[in-house]
């Protein structure tokens, strides 16, 4: 019992989501599992924290045996707290999701499902973020919980590399039609967003957000093409987002020398 | 007046912040200004969208003769927002800040300020996100507004390279202080969390985020060195947060070939 992995599972979804239930099956067969998790959904919360609110833990009971806690925060939040709070060693891997929803693409940006990854990541824990194409309550995990299984175990005992998690989106299909795994990068896409103007009974004017995602990319190494291809997406995530490649183009194009606000030359 | 760039201008700091009104000083010295911020502040939001709730922007004269919007979602909604409802084009520029408190190094995934610029760079827009090290509501922007002018002045004149924006951190110097620009990485650093539990009165435990800063990194190529070494810090900016690095390590390291569920061999 003492040799098992701990695997802290997260989502953003909340954890009555039926795709962190799906999670905590699926790492239960690995590890020993801890569960901290919002206490609501927190779709497209990014990367965000709580800095001017406190927060609250509670214990629940809504895993079977495994300890679980749900958060009042973000799921970036419920990372944090778990290192700092819960578990007196960092775990061997930090899992998030299973998201109801794509999370592919530029998506990751918006996603808190990657974003509580990301975080582990940035503690140096080796993290997943997992996402099912399939928005629907009663989405069908079994192809997603084999291969979240599958790819855990690939990361527990081979490591990642320094600085980098996994950004994994699984095709909305039965286990048996999902040709295999591909190592991907993150597809030029975005979202068209047009906001559905409405006026409320007073009168006054408010807006909902609607849109549709554009893929940009006609590369067959991108997670949008594996998807589409009915492969398991697995996209390598840092979490340097320096442009390294772009700093030329201002070192040459820029007067820096005379930058200074009120000196003739650079000292 | 046609030929005027037009810039919007956003933070996530709220409309009432010093730091917005020091940004639209500096602005409306190049060119067309228009603002749309959050209605209230929105710090260490990350790039955290409103899905789930209506949007309300309500027009607000608080800054002179500039067109001007609060906003009651993010600083994403505000960007999303401003080019979907508000602008006919897309604006020549968008600026974000001048935020009160370092965006450098990892707190870029944690900003609002450098969100709200992020999503203008992925909506092609260029961008640049503003920040002074001074977290003070009586903090000196005279600096900061002098490099900002400077700062967006280059980027109408040069551009930027394609798919990248700034984070730009401003030393909390007086302008003549200050040694002039440096073009940066981020620096390897992450916060030391630490959370402040307490009782609520009625027994109940709650949690405070607390938390210090730690640069890891010795590089004196980094805006913490810049910042230090009383520079204007200008990061160029991705949002492919692809490892590409990365990706062979996988390619090697996992057995795909046999990655299907039910397939001896990948098709």
């Amino acid at each position: 019992m003492s040799n098992r992995p701990t695997i802290l599972v997260t989502n953003d979804d909340g954890f009555y989501a039926p795709g962190i239930h799906a999670l905590v099956t699926a790492m239960n067969k690995i590890g020993k599992v801890i569960v901290i998790a919002p206490d609501k959904p927190q779709s497209g919360m990014g990367h965000a924290i709580t800095i001017n609110d406190p927060i609250r833990l509670s214990r629940v009971d809504v895993f079977g045996d495994v300890e679980a806690y749900s958060c009042s925060g973000t799921p970036v939040d419920c990372v944090k707290l778990a290192k700092d709070k819960i578990l007196h060693h960092p775990p061997d891997l930090c899992v998030s999701g299973i998201n109801h929803g794509s999370n592919s693409s530029i998506n990751i940006i918006y996603s808190g499902t990657m974003s509580a990854a990301v975080e582990a990541g940035i503690e140096g824990i080796p993290a997943i973020g997992f996402s099912l194409l399939d928005y629907s309550l009663k989405a069908d995990f079994s192809g997603a919980m084999h291969f979240a299984e599958v790819i855990a175990r690939q990361v527990l005992e081979k490591g990642l590399p320094d600085a980098t998690l996994l950004n994994v989106n699984f095709p909305a299909l039965p286990a048996e039609d999902i040709k295999g795994i591909k190592i991907c990068r993150q597809a030029v896409a975005k979202w068209e967003e047009e906001y559905d103007e409405r006026n409320d009974p007073r009168g006054n004017r408010y807006f909902w957000l609607t849109g549709k995602f554009v893929n940009y990319d006609h590369g067959e190494d991108t997670d949008e093409w594996a998807l589409n291809n009915h492969y398991v997406a697995v996209v390598p995530v840092q979490f340097d987002m320096t442009a390294h490649h772009a700093i030329p183009f201002f070192n040459k194009q820029w007067d820096l020398q005379h930058s200074g606000s009120n000196t003739p030359s650079d000292q």
